[in-house]
């Protein structure tokens, strides 16, 4: 078994109005401090090894419907041998 | 200028409908190998130090608006002198 780990976030030249909101209520909690807030998506997959290769399905999955690549980036790494 | 890097994970005791749905979608597509998804966010917040420590910061606005601590986990990591 192993584990996917996928971060799909929008891509930079994409407004992010999720982002602007939670930067806007943090800044009415008084943390000024903060200039920026962008918000992805974190999945985790667990994949049962089959015959084709994890990376070749993990990047299919991502293209076909995890993530929408005309705005959004996406990124995973794999952890092997995971038991449950 | 610091970024942060904040993943909101449901806790493992709490049903994850969204990832469920994702599941069927990819079972749907012959995605078989896949055995579970789970679905959290990710956020990046840039932040410009101020006298308070970061840490300290960041886990009150976790605490506070980011992740609803009831059913939720939250990791984050802090990537230190990031230049726009």
């Amino acid at each position: 078994m192993m584990k996917i780990k996928i971060h799909v976030t929008l891509r930079e030249s994409v407004l992010d109005p999720q982002g602007t909101a939670v930067k806007s209520s943090l800044h009415a909690m008084n943390y000024h401090e903060v200039q920026d807030v962008r918000i992805g998506k974190y999945l985790e997959v667990m994949i049962e090894p089959s015959d084709r290769p994890v990376d070749e399905v993990v990047k299919e999955m991502c293209e076909k419907l995890l993530a929408n690549t005309v705005i959004e980036d996406y990124e995973y790494e794999v952890e092997e041998a995971v038991t449950q």
